[in-house]
């Protein structure tokens, strides 16, 4: 008994990038009810040379179906970074979900060995696909979605542990 | 050919768990070249409900070996909670990883179906092996690596996304 690559990816990311929508439609009533510009918390940053929550979503996104389209050997949808508001960040992340949804096992089984390249802003990358998945998209994931709930708990949107979590 | 559950346990926490104490000694560094009280980075918090810094390393080092120690059965080291210095909090992230480093493959392969039970605040929960390690550990160790990361972003400390995914 061991751990598929489509279920260490495909069940990992669906469930993250849905409590991220999950996160986002807390956030968008909370700004309603406060009657707070939903603008302040989707530019919002924690650092001043840090990505505002939209680009956050946006990574978070990128990071989910591009890993697990390239271990897929796949072409993931290529979505247009021009969200401003929240019912569009909301829709990115399902829309992200909806794509990871259509990604079999058998596309995604057996990329443990297989090299994996990318390009970065600077340099091409290469690494097998295992180490990819464990040490470089999860951890990657899991830094986004992280960094857009603390930007948004550091702004006074009640969120827990749970919501980060999500659902079983 | 799959991931092995030792596989996506060990070396995943390891890394993290040596990255966030690089991540320290770099905080460290910084605090006392701009002769800032170490005290302030360490009891920093991105909310005024949220942990700080020193209760962030504390629970990324207990989810780590707790998470790692129920899959194999085994009894993770207790330690006391008690830093209140970057020297304390790093060597807290480095004696986490010489735990793990304990834990053979033939201790925690085959956990995938093993039931995991553990107590909360408020309740005791039970999972299988794999879901609890993908769903439940992982999330949550990353997590809180991510959110002492941020903390210490959030104050000004020089760390790039490369200081978080670690070193190959």
């Amino acid at each position: 008994m061991t751990i598929s690559m489509h279920q260490a990816t495909i069940p990992t990311f669906i469930r993250a990038l849905s409590s991220l929508a999950d996160v986002l439609e807390k956030a968008a009533a909370h700004a309603e009810a406060k009657k707070i510009d939903p603008a302040v918390f989707i530019n919002s940053r924690l650092a001043p040379d840090m990505f505002p929550l939209v680009r956050q979503v946006q990574i978070a996104s990128d990071a989910a179906k591009g890993g697990a389209a390239r271990l897929a050997q796949a072409e993931p949808p290529a979505f247009e970074d021009n969200e401003t508001t929240f019912p569009q960040l909301i829709e990115r992340a399902r829309k992200t979900v909806a794509y990871l949804e259509t990604l079999k096992p058998e596309q995604i089984d057996g990329s443990e060995e297989r090299t994996v390249t990318w390009k970065t802003r600077t340099s091409e990358k290469s690494m097998k696909g295992q180490p990819y998945l464990l040490h470089h998209v999860i951890p990657n994931v899991y830094f986004h979605v992280t960094a857009a709930y603390l930007i948004l708990r550091h702004n006074g949107v009640e969120l827990g542990k749970q919501d980060f979590l999500g659902k079983s």
